[in-house]
């Protein structure tokens, strides 16, 4: 498998989808729905509506099924980006190498993109809902109440992660951050994939601790490229989470301690898909992007 | 009927079931939830929750059944109050005679708490949803759709008021600006008692009715007490508008003119719950109460 390759196809496959959620029509709040499409467009990995499609093509083939909820996910990521990057939060000018969207826009129009999408979410589930077979509805209601509470556990992790800038903090109190911030959205997306495509239990349970092992991993890989990427690449500026003080893996641990943390977690990672046959390569070698990406 | 205690009993109706949902165990994100309590509990008049169970009970007893409704609802309301606030939108200091969220807390939790609120709703419907009998599910379903639908308006209607503040504005964008900022949010209210009460279609179209007259009156009062209210009943400066040259129903009809036309639609909203017998008195009397209001 030439995973570059089906990585791309993977991202067309749901820029092609998230293209068909635009709003172009004439309309006086049309500055608005261009701003949300400028964050949404604006060229994001779209690792999460990946994990979604690729867990649920382990169990199943019909992946239009499961494309409401990958867009969903990306809106919802797309909006804690847009009030991250806000002046009142990270105060952030750049993001995939354009300007934030408060830069490109304004601040107003930013809160409120934001807002827009997370909502925009929900109407998309509502929509999937409506149009959905009774006999599928229980599972997907479960669906909606874990990914409600995702974003929930989202937005708290990334106050503790406000609240604590530029101060001492524990092992635990680093480890709570990244399992709410960015941990419970990842857990989510591979948990909808697997419960969207009636995966059994056993199977959920295994890809929920492989989700967890691969967040852990993102969120450190982070780190390290917080501090060590290449700017250009990166699209953002390195450096500012120790002008900042922020709390990370690297602070924590220092950078060789960091890498070595990614190695076995990583490596855990893989372990939980060993039962899989070829159907899981993709998962695999995304948890080996996720700790080899320069970006 | 004595409209001033029946209203008292609802607020105290709603203040309790909300106060079920306040979250206050020890947790990192305490402060967090501590600010959207602390807008959530700031004393609003709770009209919006009120509506949802005063039509709920002109078809059913069981007001039990809203209820989840019409705590989301106030979360929403509350969320839209905190995002308005922030510097970056109206640059508010005080609500309900009290310190806006980003001033009791800061920019960074103001933010936060709002989209905890947003997606707080969400949670609440859900949490619904997987409670309900499978013979309910449809007009759930329709319900959050609507919910969903509604607040995109209500973010759209916002944007739009941002963007023309200080400039000419033409009768058909002020119309929908209202139509969209409050009068979704208010039309959704009534309908979401309407429809989880099993009200006929008639009955549905009516009080949609109902409900957008009693909405833009809502807002010409608004409009009105901003202009002329007394500071310190309001809990807010008056004059603002003016000097922010808002467009309102003041700035574009007079003050007397925007009276006639409080007067005109009252009395057509009173109008169309001519059919329904003494159970329709709250409702009547709610909305000569919108147009009589002092704050």
């Amino acid at each position: 498998m030439n995973f570059k390759e089906e990585l791309q196809k993977y991202q067309e496959l749901i820029n092609d989808e998230l293209s068909k959620y635009i709003r172009r029509d004439k309309c006086p709040e049309e500055v608005l729905n261009n701003s949300m499409e400028y964050s949404l467009m604006a060229g994001g990995k779209r690792l999460r509506p990946i994990l979604v499609v690729a867990v649920y093509q382990l169990f199943k083939e019909d992946i239009e099924k499961c494309m409401p909820y990958a867009v969903a996910i990306e809106m919802v990521h797309n909006f804690s980006l847009i009030h991250d990057d806000l002046p009142g939060i990270d105060n952030d000018d750049f993001r995939h190498g354009k300007p934030t969207n408060h830069k490109k826009f304004n601040e107003a129009t930013a809160i409120l993109a934001g807002d827009g999408l997370l909502n925009n979410a929900y109407i998309v589930i509502s929509d999937d809902l409506e149009k959905s077979k009774s006999d599928e509805l229980l599972k997907k209601i479960k669906v909606f109440k874990e990914f409600a509470k995702a974003i929930d556990r989202m937005i708290a992790g990334e106050y503790i992660d406000t609240e604590f800038e530029g101060k001492k903090i524990s092992e635990e109190y680093l480890e709570y951050i990244h399992k709410n911030k960015t941990g419970a959205l990842l857990k989510l997306c591979v948990r909808m994939g697997a419960i969207l495509a009636d995966a059994p239990q056993e199977d959920l349970n295994r890809l929920t601790s492989y989700a967890e092992k691969i967040g852990l991993a993102f969120q450190i890989k982070d780190d390290i490229l917080s501090e060590e990427g290449d700017e250009k690449i990166l699209g953002k500026p390195v450096g500012n989470d120790k002008l900042l003080e922020k709390c990370t893996y690297v602070s924590k641990y220092g950078l060789e301690g960091a890498k070595e943390i990614l190695e076995k977690v990583t490596k855990e990672a893989i372990e939980e898909l060993s039962r899989y046959d070829e159907k899981a390569e993709f998962l695999i070698e995304l948890a080996k992007y996720i700790k080899e990406r320069n970006k």
